[in-house]
């Protein structure tokens, strides 16, 4: 029961309107691809611009009906006749082999539930990860946060776990692909890159890495979900502090410096950016996907589903925007070639079917990074302004929570998942929360310990007294993207914990004080955050720092902090995480989080231009964890004066039990 | 006058001996062209094995008759007939212009006299750039640390400065080379890498980059020194800690492992520490220039002037070890190519012309690090206890300096250069200083903020009361290199010295305290050292630490601690230099170092093995120029732990006056 109910088509008849119900239910079928909104049924407004209670009713509960609709993603591990029929297509095909990896066409860290064929193939649900499928052999490969859910989610007699990058999968490929052996790939999910270093390895196990018109598992996997349709929304110049237009000439400008004509952009938040629209076709992060020409004229050929953007967006978008199916890229490619252009794209992230389509419409291509990365990482004043809005509501919510926290949580039979309700609940009871930023991380005792835990009924745990509780949350708001981490001691800590905690919060506050000059990476800051836990030989094993976009991917690049070399500087505007953390494996976890950005110094006397970071995140840090005699005078200063500050901003904010809470919590020490 | 003297031939007749005159002078030509040591005139082992008094004396006569010879390196600009002359080569030759790089074709950081034609064409005598000649213009590139000094040396109407890295000789090439021209080079002088760049540059203006068989300024310069001869002697097995045999199997082993049959070795240090011999080629540095194969079965063919190798240290290379002219490596490249050979070379460092010259013997070039370079920076336990020996023996004489000082400044007469005198003296007075490990920076007040400054009568000051003495000085000892740089107070600090003092301290100390995971690299700590002058908007412009030999270069690789990035990690038994700084132009500089030791730290529970730092360096930090306040109770301790062992190793190697200096300066704060 697919085809619209005939209460929809009556009430758009109602409304003058002649509904096609196969059309209807095409897009429909688009909207129930998309995540749900925590904002509330606004695609409603793509089958009418001006719904009413009615109309939204029944569309609400059409799409609903839909939903019941089993894609097959809930299965874990995957019924092992998955593996048999993709095995079949391959034969059909004339292929020995197939690489399926988790990414989509954007490589992005979301990817919409059609393009999840990772999860439908094997039952693995983790973000990164990727399988090679032979006749007779198939692995998969996860990192070290997987390697446990691996071997829960996935048959590994089908599927034999690797772990990366300890073994890589070229060197499987090198190893097992059968001389003279065909290994498949969608060329529109591997990269520039890593086509290159997949076609080595398979060159040197004597076979060939062939590119596939069709993905086989698409062929396969019946129920397979529809293109997201999640409406484009304008962002207005309030919180962008940018008109498109000022945005496309200035990267323009960048693309014809770095000898370039056109530019493909793949990445939907650099779309987002450039073009100040915002989406929802993939969970936590608000924008739509699709591709973009930018011309160094500034005019910009966007290749997105029309059904998404409403006539408002369109009008939004200007005349300088030029709309376009994603089909038609290969045809524009073409133009480009008649008439000489040369392309920018990011060979680490856009598709190796686009280099070989622009090789094959005579483009020149320019391998450089995304022009709008860098330029999207450094906010405008009214950008940072935004988000310090965001973050003074964020903070009030997390407080708010965290006071809750402190006398629900004397009674021992707390629940990871019903804490982490309470929190969402209380963001969402500011009335301007769009979305979560990620799914919270909330994690009792030795599930605090697991980097990247997500609570299920099945793991939850109860925060119980002497232990530590690690909750790591943030918010969607138009205004600002927000990303926090607090450890909270469960009645009394142990002096380990307290010595852990404290160790962490010095690093933290290194990090957070510190002073350099222009020029100066992530990189070259990491060790200060790490100092004071490798003092006692303790380290953890994540970067200190990822960047984090106004209203858009809570992560993003181009800079970090963290031991992996990176060579972009860090430059006012920026917006970067202070997390570290140590985590013991079957006891506890500690993170603390702030938000910061990176702004200019002004220090008198100064022999050169130099940063400091603001920090951003207010809410307390949890003082009854804290071994007060591990902590420097300038380490205590930097604790009161952020506490004076948390109160001050929250305190008008909050209830008078919070306020009451917040004072003890935030006393000086 | 330059034949042998009578005495001199008459005194090896007496021996037995039929000298040849022309062999002898040209025996002695070539010692005069090496440096003179402060061992003694080991050299005359070269004219005869078993020299008496009377032969020395006389040998020493006619060395210093033939020192006098200008070799017209003395002279400061360089006369202008020099450029024109060289013009005039060029265009015999159908040049249109050539490239004179400082480096020699060791590319190390001294080169002997013959191959400082930088230095005669322009009087430039720092230690890097390069002038690039053409018909009608001329150009010196020199970077920050020499910018004074090009226009005190340089005639720049002849030669116009340009700084480097802001201003590139490959942007000058490109803008300034007419279309068509020739830009000649010597391939010996241009490593692999950096012809590349050049060439790429040439090409950019329509030109090309041309490598000529013959250097024209030695056409043109009268009176070039001969190759310099110094004796290579033994470095026994008690200071090596490991027979050559052991280490030509080991590194044999890497280069098979890089999948090469033989490794072309032209660092003269990599070659020395090989074969366990040391030389005096160049100044501060024990080795002999030369260059080496070194084959997969451990075997070496030396390419070496036989003249500069006595008897017994042929003897001491053994069996395995070939010596051959330098004129036959393209000979010897032939057999390798005959035989199929791989060839591994690094190109950062080796000669142009070598890589060419392999190519048309049909050898295989496997382009890798030199593989000697690593293991020769992780110094073994016997290397380490000798370099321990070394240090406290160093540490005496510095601290009796020291002591000497802090009497004899009061005066406010000492002058710079009489200052490292007597510090150059008292290390001599251990009898066991073989040389300096590079000229001593003595700089009193404004001085001391010239990083490299080298006092001279013409720049010289008086240490004055209330101002600042930076001394940057060490030692080559068999057993070890030292490296050491103190500031002191002369009289009374101003506030602001004590501050800047303290935090340079403070960053020391950081350092010097730090532990951190295996796998860290010296990029990743380098913040740890600037952390507190950063705070006030402060940075010095140099590295924090550099790689030391085992009585061997006192800079040396593959480690560093700088902000550049390097992804060499730090390992157990390597040396590096701890050495923060700060420098106000015109008024004082500040320099703290000390050697340090990388080795494990054994904590217990750490979770991952973690690696410190030994300090080695032992002589008193000036307590008078520390501001105690800005100190935490951490680096206290640090100060008065490393004060308390400076006095327990000193004190029992000094006089009594040392010692009750000593006792002061090394008071618990």
């Amino acid at each position: 029961m697919t085809s619209p109910p005939d209460d929809v088509l009556q009430l758009l008849r109602r409304r003058g309107r002649s509904p096609d119900p196969a059309a209807l239910e095409s897009l429909m079928r688009g909207v129930v691809a998309a995540p749900e909104s925590l904002a509330g049924p606004e695609w409603v407004e793509l089958f009418d611009s001006q719904p009413d209670a009615e109309l939204t009713t029944a569309l609400t509960a059409w799409r609903a009906e839909l939903s019941k609709v089993d894609d097959g993603l809930e299965e874990s591990p995957a019924p092992a006749h998955r593996l048999a029929d993709l095995r079949g297509e391959l034969k059909r095909r004339g292929l020995d082999g197939f690489v399926v990896p988790r990414a989509d066409e954007h490589q992005g860290e979301y990817v919409p539930r059609r393009s999840q064929r990772l999860g439908w193939l094997t039952g693995f649900s983790g973000s990164a990860g990727l399988a090679i499928v032979l006749a007779d052999t198939a692995a998969i490969f996860v990192d070290g946060r997987y390697t446990l859910a691996v071997r829960a989610q996935v048959d590994t007699e089908a599927f034999v776990p690797h772990q990366i990058p300890e073994e890589s999968p070229e060197a499987w490929i090198a190893a097992n692909l059968p001389k003279g052996g065909k290994l498949g790939f969608d060329p529109w999910l591997q990269t520039v890159d890593g086509h290159e270093r997949f076609a080595r390895a398979a060159a040197r196990a004597g076979g060939s890495f062939v590119p596939v018109e069709q993905n086989p598992i698409d062929s396969v996997w019946r129920d397979r979900p529809a293109p997201p349709l999640a409406p484009v929304q304008p962002h207005p110049v309030e919180f962008a502090g940018e008109t498109s237009e000022q945005r496309r000439r200035r990267i323009a400008d960048v693309v014809a410096a770095r000898g370039a004509d056109v530019a493909l952009l793949t990445a939907p938040d650099s779309i987002a950016w450039l073009l100040n629209v915002r989406g929802g076709d993939v969970p936590r992060t608000p924008f739509a996907l699709g591709f973009a020409l930018l011309h160094t004229d500034g005019h910009v050929d966007l290749y997105m589903d029309r059904r998404k953007i409403p006539d408002r967006t369109v009008a939004w978008l200007g005349n300088a925007v030029t709309l376009a199916p994603p089909e038609e890229l290969g045809a524009a490619f073409d133009m480009l070639g008649k008439t000489n252009k040369r392309a920018l794209i990011e060979s680490a992230t856009a598709p190796y079917w686009a280099a070989t389509r622009l090789q094959a419409a005579a483009v020149t291509i320019v391998r450089d990074v995304d022009p709008v990365a860098l330029p999207k990482a450094c906010k405008n004043p009214v950008e940072l302004e935004g988000i310090r809005v965001a973050h003074r509501r964020d903070g009030a919510a997390v407080s708010r929570f965290l006071g809750w926290l402190a006398a629900e949580s004397k009674g021992g039979t707390l629940r990871e998942i019903e804490v982490s309700d309470r929190l969402q609940a209380l963001r969402q009871e500011t009335g301007k929360l769009r979305d979560l930023s990620f799914d919270t991380i909330s994690g009792a005792g030795p599930n605090g310990a697991i980097v990247h835990y997500r609570a299920s009924e099945a793991t939850e745990r109860t925060l119980e007294p002497g232990s530590l509780y690690l909750v790591d949350s943030g918010g969607q708001y138009r205004d600002g993207t927000t990303d926090i981490t607090r450890t909270i001691a469960i009645g009394t800590p142990t002096p380990e914990m307290k010595d852990r905690f404290t160790r962490v919060l010095k690093g933290h506050i290194a990090l957070a004080t510190a002073r350099f000059p222009a020029g100066t990476t992530g990189s070259q800051l990491d060790a200060l955050a790490r100092y004071a836990l490798w003092q006692v030989g303790l380290d953890y094993d994540h970067g200190t720092g990822h960047g984090v976009g106004a209203y858009l991917s809570v992560h993003e690049g181009p800079h970090r902090i963290s031991k992996v070399a990176n060579n972009v500087a860090l430059q006012p505007g920026m917006i970067v995480s202070n997390e570290p953390g140590y985590y013991k494996t079957g006891s506890y976890g500690i993170r603390l989080e702030n938000l910061v950005a990176v702004r200019e110094a002004n220090i008198e006397g100064a022999d050169r231009r130099y940063f400091e970071f603001e920090t951003l995140t207010l809410a307390p840090l949890d003082l009854n964890a804290v071994d007060v005699s591990l902590l420097t005078e300038a380490e205590k200063k930097w604790l009161n004066a952020y506490h004076t500050r948390v109160r001050e901003v929250v305190a008008p904010q909050v209830d008078e039990a919070t306020r009451a809470w917040l004072t003890e919590a935030t006393r000086p020490l």
